[in-house]
């Protein structure tokens, strides 16, 4: 058991809501003492917090899929951790755990916070720590059930999907692939596209940033969109709306395009395609999947283990940076998804 | 049998592509003379026409659900019409038929012809010729497959319906009533929803004329929407997408306060309601339907025979009216689905 006197917890709490991109102004940083856990509680350290475009949303104020972060809250953030004290049954000392830990280096929870935090034990033989966070986890799971509760796909579509080298985008894709379709990403940069083409056997990706996404589609899609996964919103979802067949699914997961923006939202101009084309779009959570994750999670730990899905994660180091790390998924900085390194062990 | 020799067809043809609303000097009229039906063909004499929003689509160039009708073509039209000869031993003269007539006095099919018009009989025991129009007709199987179909409607669930008192918001709203459901109309101006209130028996109605839909929808839907059945997009789309419930459905049927836009459509900036609340909003187009359209009539009739259901049709006389009439479609002035009545008998 640890002696937990001697821990100081750093914690980086929302200090303002922002206006346009969460800048290192509206957080604050605080330290509280580490204490022993209460009964049937836990305390855990954080070893790597999951970064996510969907914090962004929880930053704002008003009604959501989920209560805002309150100002002078800890920031909200899902993660990997050690169990260093526990007065549960449930939970020994060394046990790997995820749960919705928060930007802090330690998390103490009393028993019923054990269950509002979902903590659960996982099993590193099925995947790494940073897997556990990607594939395994939360946008592991957004894209499996959007992808196949939502999309349906069927073998010999065409499932188009954007953000295709962030963390939701690579499982969809890969996925999508293992399922028979045709899979074409949309990313920025070269790079990001090579990638997804030559690492994870995306048939084709279309590079946002260097050309006309239009022409891409028209290109790589000849056969039209059966199937759009759209993490970014914007003009990139007018695009393909414009190219869906007959019955196409659009699920929308997220529109980072439009996160931090300080007009309105740009609506889908063209969205009267679903009417032509009698197709639909729908919004997924992944939550309400919660009670079939460990179906699905079995499902992609095969995948990995057969060297059918791969995996990128782009790491950085010290819970210090989280204000400019977060910054990389809005400025589309990362390269696979992105993980804050607490603690190393 | 009719001796067609001494009949002229006046027809309407589109003249030009509009730019917003289509004005008369978009359209050139033409006179033809009525010749006997080729072996196997009929010739039918134009009664009523229906006029609808979905007409202005057909005007524009470019892909969409159907083709567009070409420059120099007899504008496209339903309607109801008499065979006033026939070669063809499945039509008896005196038949009172459904078909795609066109804007035009008589219509003459040869056999390919009539299966391409879908020209079928119908039994005026069931409803009168506007019933077969309205209920009975496009718009009524447009509203019936869209709520029962698309939207799913359980008993209890709140419907909104914008375009309340036309066509389909009509057979919406009524048959959202027939199956248990809260309906909140929306529509433009006392008179059309005082009728939708107190004639067709919804529960509310939403002056979007006299005030804002916002507060309409805060006061007459204290639940939340379940289900919106879209026919005018634009403002009051985003309003309502900022009222819905989880698993909400909205149905897009049409979106006439767009269709006569010189500018790019609005799009809906509250989309992302749709992820918020897990919900879909899927494109409706009623010809995907035909092999349903009997079990949907009968059940449909039954209503008005029983007089579960009322129809209100806006009937204008005169083929040469046609430009005007047309209009009054998008300005909103027609009260009750709008019928182009070509010929008593």
């Amino acid at each position: 058991m640890t002696n937990l006197a001697p821990l100081t917890n750093h914690q980086v709490r929302l200090a303002a809501r922002p206006v346009g991109l969460p800048t290192r102004d509206g957080w604050s940083f605080s330290t509280e003492p580490v204490t022993e856990p209460s009964a049937g509680g836990i305390v855990i350290k954080t070893l790597s917090l999951s970064l996510d475009p969907a914090m962004r949303g929880w930053m704002n104020e008003g009604k959501s899929y989920i209560a805002p972060v309150g100002i002078g809250e800890v920031m909200r953030a899902g993660g990997i951790g050690k169990v260093i004290a526990s007065a549960n049954p449930k939970f020994a000392v060394d046990d790997i755990v995820t749960a919705g830990l928060g930007v802090q280096q330690y998390a103490a929870f009393d028993e019923a916070g054990i269950k509002q935090a979902g903590v659960a034990k996982i099993d590193l033989r099925m995947g790494s720590i940073t897997q556990w966070l990607n594939v395994l986890g939360m946008p592991g799971m957004t894209g499996y059930f959007g992808l196949m509760d939502v999309g349906q796909p069927k073998a010999g579509e065409t499932v188009v999907v954007s953000g295709a080298a962030g963390a939701v985008g690579q499982t969809v894709g890969q996925l999508a692939k293992i399922k028979g379709c045709r899979v074409v990403g949309i990313a920025g940069g070269k790079a990001k596209c090579d990638w997804v083409v030559n690492e994870l056997g995306f048939d084709a990706c279309i590079d946002y940033k260097g050309g006309s996404v239009r022409d891409g589609l028209k290109e790589h899609c000849p056969k039209g969109v059966d199937i759009y996964f759209d993490n970014v919103g914007g003009e990139i979802l007018d695009q393909v709306l414009a190219k869906i067949n007959r019955k196409a699914r659009i699920i929308i997961c997220g529109a980072i395009s439009q996160y931090n923006n300080t007009t309105a939202i740009q609506g889908p101009k063209n969205y009267l395609s679903l009417l032509v084309n009698r197709a639909r779009m729908e919004g997924i959570v992944v939550f309400d999947y919660a009670d079939r994750y460990p179906i699905a999670i079995a499902e992609m730990a095969g995948y990995l283990k057969d060297g059918k899905m791969k995996s990128k994660e782009d790491i950085v180091v010290g819970i210090e940076t989280f204000p400019e790390t977060l910054l990389k998924l809005f400025n589309g900085e990362n390269f696979g998804k992105l993980v804050l390194q607490v603690a190393a062990e």
